[in-house]
């Protein structure tokens, strides 16, 4: 073993001794998701983190965010720069699709509205296109939790560019 | 050991014995970081995971988060949420210090522009106040790395409530 | 007759004797505008001006401005600025009507996506509730040309105030 | 004298019998307004309309209108959307000129915070970059009463495009 694994794996024994019931929640949350990672299930991880799952349909978007501790601020509830983490995806994943082969689009702006918010389980983030322009596309998002309650909404700008490799 | 603690235990040594340099720096990120909620030098596990670190003045804030793998978009970038997450906890931590005894904010519109991206160490957002209202805060934001690249910037309104318990 | 109107009366006499086609029909568009609001059509000169007629509904709300070189840039197309206002008054309209007995809004935010522009010859504005809430409402807005062509998205927060007398 | 002078003729005298104080204070505004775009004073009649004037400097811009009641809203305050109209003009004018030769730029996003209002007498708006892209530019802009109180914020993205002749 070397000294770099030897030092995590203390740590982890170390985290894991003193670990409470969220403590062990959250650990198990982020390998599953560096796991995920490993697999191929995910291709970055800050998504895999999240367990961030999206569907891409011609004409919109699903994505969704478990509600965990991993993304509660201080009052127990979803983070705000969460919420505008599933838009920017749900968004910017729906836009990219929407380009021709061998181009990608960067956001431009992102504008976000917060409505509510909620103690449910889930973050379900729905894009939508308001305009695909050969340069430019807006787009716009709604955010609610799995029963439906509105949380955000969101619009975006998408510049498009060449694909990098 | 408790069964799920055993699963734990077999899914960090599954993650260990096939991580490539990556997965080990991610996975020794994300445990540094919940060590770091669980000793009590976070509060909140997110802030903890992206190892966000935040001082703040009475007329500015500044929050750092390190640019590691942790944070990467598919083409090795900054995630444009990281930085929507990094700009809310620099203009709601300065606006939340800087409301009456007993009251609070949440965040009613974050509007974010990206400019540009950067390959550096660190994301680093400054905070300042526009207008500090009795009912609602304007808040103004700049994302740069730790060269002074401009990466983003953004404006936000809070609204200030009650705090809750 | 007064000094003023005499005044008055001179620098019409001027213009129209000076005027060109484009002139003459601005000059009636104006007049027609400040006799509306002379004879209670309007209330505010600058809707009178904009010749702007808005209907509002329960859950939505129609506002109109004709297109002419009133409303022109400098490439003969309508102004960014008046698809801000249209955008404010069809949202902050409809706001104003939900709130309870007494109260009214003001505009926090105002957030447009510009998409296209046209030469045709109406601006319509349709103004949507996203959220109502006790203190705040989220609004939307389409704005399209008298044939459909999308020109601009709008989102907007209004915050509930005690009517002033 | 044709139909139309006739029936413009006879439609400024009508107005001109009935005005009180505040309609003959607009009737001249606007007449000056429409006399200033005949003689190049002003290249739109918008711009003419609300006396609109913009200084230019390398790295920032000034425009002011008077606030007279051509603005007013029906609580007598300068209307939300001059705000944004001031704003767009203090941004896009500056944008314009930072651009090569036979290029000119368009407003993509316009994001604007309404912080307080006036009733005092002019709208003073300071356009400066946030940053100028080789295909966009985000621009910020403060809008303030003549007495520096501070009314709104705003920033904006402007594309790129070729100049239209």
């Amino acid at each position: 073993m070397t000294p770099q694994l030897a030092e995590i794996e203390q740590l982890f024994q170390t985290i894991l001794t003193e670990a409470d019931t969220e403590d062990t929640e959250v650990l198990m949350h982020l390998l599953q998701g560096i796991r995920d990672k490993q697999t191929g299930i995910h291709r970055r991880y800050i998504n895999a983190a999240l367990h961030m799952t999206g569907s891409f349909y011609p004409d919109h978007s699903i994505v969704r965010i478990p509600i965990t501790p991993v993304i509660h601020n201080t009052i127990k509830l979803p983070h705000g720069g969460i919420l505008a983490t599933i838009a920017d995806a749900a968004m910017g994943g729906l836009a990219s699709r929407a380009v021709e082969e061998g181009k990608n689009v960067v956001t431009t702006n992102l504008n976000i509205n917060y409505i509510a918010t909620t103690t449910n389980k889930e973050l379900v983030a729905k894009g939508y296109f308001i305009n695909k322009g050969r340069s430019m596309l807006v787009m716009e998002c709604v955010i609610e939790d799995e029963i439906g309650k509105k949380l955000a909404t969101a619009t975006a700008t998408f510049f498009v560019i060449k694909r990098r490799q």
